[in-house]
């Protein structure tokens, strides 16, 4: 075969070969980004979505979670994911887009904590299925007021990032789950959706799989039911390739309430730039600058607006839409020198002090448990919220944390886990600063302190700045790091305190077994110094010990 | 003010608020996954995004690329980012959306090295200069067919990630370049294109600078001249702010030929997932399945679809626009089974072991230099090309290179430079994980090797796996890591030659010195025992020298 030519290219040749890549495409050749870049972290992954997606919507709708998480094996290197809830359940003509499109959702254009931000994750993982098998992701969905379910079947069309619907049925269905109890009758809901994937995925065990994502989800949502199983192909007798369930494992509820429902909130002036203050002036339903600003943002009374304006020499009731450029610039350089309120924060729901320490009692039986919720500090003009918690656990007792090795860090963010890149995460780096052999634990140079203990590290806010789409872990702002840090001081201290009072309990046991065993001696001694009788002698014997006893504290 | 009541929401109440999120929105809020995260970071990354579109277009066309870039400081932390080429110009009708939306171009969709490959980074560039300063991207562009150049001055309307023109003028205008000579006319093209983005940046020297990026590219495209100035504001004795111009810093060619032009190729079967190969045969040309196999993928003859559709059991003459599923996953099954020639290389081009070693001979002083070209390897099906330059500096002469510190890593993806995020690369853990103490560098465990030691890392691809947006460091994928430690190990093998030589050589100096003090007394000794006349004597000394340089080697 002749060697093509391969020809120089002109500004029009150029031109001719341009032309618009769709967010999907994009994507689909990127899928690492979205964290589908190996079988076993992609099913992780598509698990993560899913729950993300059914724990968000049950809060919304005031619902206490329950959940169901199956991993079905159809093939050497092929699973069906199933992900059911009984969330409030998805109006039909939302399901396509909603599970078949890229960057669509409910959540990216308001600023309120919630797991889900991009409207990207669960509509990736059906995307990398359909990359890898061909096949369609099947959604069960029914909503309370609607008499029966929707079987949906939808794929994505890549090249238009657009739902294609395969199939759509109505259906008599509503989510099951197993009892408490298995004499019990299963749990049904009148709402609910069922989601299944089939992918090309590896099952295996240990800290980065869908088991440890589910433990930890249990961990930071007390309020949450779960339910997982496996279903593995094993050869039979006959060598034929069977179903082999395993039980349904239940993570159950610590608490019965639902975390507090955060507010959505309007931007703070100060967390605006300047691109996008001009773009919301130009969107603003304010007929006055005045009004604009004290409407379209948190913070702003009708006083700080008047003070704004007169601060850029701008007319308060100048039509906010036909502010000039330059007009703009003044009135951003007013905000900044502007002393403002900090934005509101009850668009925060931290977990709480509480059920972070009922989290971890419930999975890790500990000597000590501490817990910190900071008070809310704000990067770029997004609220964000710390929280960190502590187990001390005893080695070998129920848990496989070793006294000689670094200590176990759960990460989570808007109260999911983030399992993979901790490298990346301003977490880890958090905790590799702090000087944690000042609070009595062990710790090489720039590494994690040594130790059998679990620390739970919390970021609550209305907008995650993650490293990647994948969200796995927390960029490094230095606000959020010094927020971190010194939630983690404080655990620390508090650690110190018991670490340092057991030692000295350990040492005064030392010392009073030590004597215990010479009491007897020592009264049969003063018995013949003093020639005491027996009875007095016993009663010597005790005085020394209950003197002991007394003295306890200062041996 | 009463404390606003937070509704719950229903079904239908979220169905009301689901919508499509632009694609330029959500990188607007993620600007740092796009590398804009700092002032700072975000100058080197415009400068960058803008220099690999201007290589790329003027390598594609077959024009030696000369550039210029000018940083002008315009106030406090806000700069114009100013870049032009010599390069064939942009037609006019592509000028909007090549510079204002994000996912455009005519990289994305073939399979061929080039520096640019998503067709975000310049838009971005411009998003953020948007975003920061409300400006307007300014492009001035000239191709060899159109009289005169446009002046086109775009926004993004970042809510539908399309472009918006704001000015639109003809112009006379050619791009005019320093001369190497400051007494030569200054040179002239009739073609080529200026960018001009205005932004909220910071200008500061060293590792991750601008300077360092520049001077990277030069080591990495010695067919490249390119020019360099800041104009920094100062205040003047009068208090006025004044620019203060550098000179033009010219880093001039190494070779005066263009790299080899690269071929785009069709996928090859073994890299094709099972969704992809099914959209390949539904847009498939072909009339025959066969047909389609031979004529949509590399690699494959006539012989070897008869051989994939007959192990698959499928029709060589079916349509391939209506194969069912089922059979295109025995297809698919059947691909993975069969033998096939590697992907085709010549879509790579490496820069060569001796441009590379022009590159670094160019920028760095030092007394051994070596370089390695592997052979094109494939991963997930994407061919690929690892290479690794050394040069041993001395320390302290004319670089800031030490002894006992990590050595420089200079890392590059398709001839572009790579500054951050070098922790997160898998050329950076390749690095880390050869033993160098076996090729006599210093290494502490897990670390880089020390040294005052360049080491230059490249890989070309036809999809350079990065592994975020910005396109900062390259993905963890096991095929290429293998590569890059081979690569390691051969120019540790030679370097290791160099220092045991250089030490034997320095230890064998130090000996005959030593010696060569001795021989006026031993030469005297033996006069006096031989009683030896004063010329015999002097012959005596003369033949010891002699002895002594001939036996240099075995000392």
């Amino acid at each position: 075969m002749a060697k093509k030519k391969v020809t120089k290219e002109t500004a029009e040749s150029m031109a001719r070969r341009q032309r618009e890549i769709s967010v999907s495409e994009f994507f689909l050749k990127n899928r690492h980004l979205l964290g589908f870049d190996s079988p076993r972290k992609a099913m992780m992954t598509a698990v993560k979505e899913a729950v993300d997606n059914s724990l968000d919507a049950c809060e919304e709708a005031g619902i206490l979670p329950e959940i169901a998480v199956e991993l079905m094996q159809v093939a050497d290197n092929r699973f069906l994911v199933t992900v059911q809830d009984n969330g409030p359940g998805i109006v039909r003509a939302q399901v396509p887009k909603v599970f078949a499109k890229l960057l669509y959702g409910s959540k990216f254009h308001r600023l309120r904590m919630s797991r889900g931000q991009q409207g990207i994750g669960i509509s990736a993982a059906g995307m990398y299925g359909q990359l890898t098998t061909g096949s369609a992701t099947v959604i069960l969905t029914k909503t309370k007021n609607s008499p029966q379910a929707h079987r949906v079947a939808v794929q994505i069309d890549t090249r238009a990032n657009k739902p294609a619907v395969l199939k759509d049925e109505a259906e008599d269905w509503q989510p099951e789950f197993p009892p408490e109890n298995p004499e019990q009758e299963p749990v049904r809901y009148p709402h609910g959706t069922q989601v299944g994937i089939e992918m090309t995925a590896q099952y295996v065990r240990g800290r980065l799989s869908v088991d440890e994502y589910i433990k930890q989800c249990a961990v930071a949502n007390p309020h949450l039911r779960i339910h997982f199983k496996v279903r593995l192909l094993k050869k039979d007798k006959g060598g034929e390739a069977v179903l082999e369930d395993s039980d349904w494992q239940t993570y159950s509820r610590a608490v019965d309430t639902l975390p507090r429902i955060p507010e959505a909130i309007r931007p703070h002036p100060h967390g605006v730039e300047l691109g996008v203050l001009m773009q919301m002036l130009k969107d603003s339903r304010s007929r006055t600058l005045k009004g604009a600003l004290q409407e379209d943002f948190s913070r702003v009374s009708s006083r700080v607006a008047l003070e704004i304006c007169e601060k850029a020499g701008l007319n308060p009731k100048a039509n906010p839409t036909r502010v000039a450029h330059q007009e703009i610039e003044a009135l951003f350089t007013a905000i900044q020198e502007i002393k403002l309120m900090r934005p509101p924060t009850d668009c925060l729901a931290p977990i709480g002090e509480g059920q972070i320490l009922a989290g971890l009692k419930k999975e890790y039986p500990a000597d000590f448990y501490t817990a910190v919720t900071r008070a809310p500090e704000v990067y770029r003009g997004n609220p964000f919220q710390i929280e960190v918690g502590v187990a001390l656990t005893r080695p070998g007792q129920g848990n496989e944390l070793a006294a000689d090795e670094p200590v176990r860090v759960m990460r989570f963010a808007n109260r999911a886990p983030l399992l993979y890149m901790s490298g990346a995460c301003a977490m880890t780096e958090a905790m590799e600063h702090v000087n944690w052999k000042a609070y009595g634990l062990q710790q090489s140079k720039g590494g994690l302190p040594l130790g059998p203990v679990v620390f739970f590290l919390h970021i609550a806010s209305v907008w995650v700045p993650f490293t990647s789409e994948s969200k796995e872990a927390v960029a490094h702002y230095p606000e959020i790091l010094k927020e971190l840090t010194f939630a983690l001081q404080e655990v620390g201290r508090q650690l110190s305190v018991f670490l340092s009072r057991r030692r000295r309990q350990a040492e005064s046991d030392r010392k009073r077994s030590y004597i215990e065993k010479y009491i007897p001696h020592l009264a049969l001694g003063l018995q013949e110094i003093l020639t005491l009788s027996e009875k007095q002698k016993e009663k010597v014997e005790d005085d020394l010990v209950l003197m002991l006893e007394r003295t306890h504290l200062e041996v």
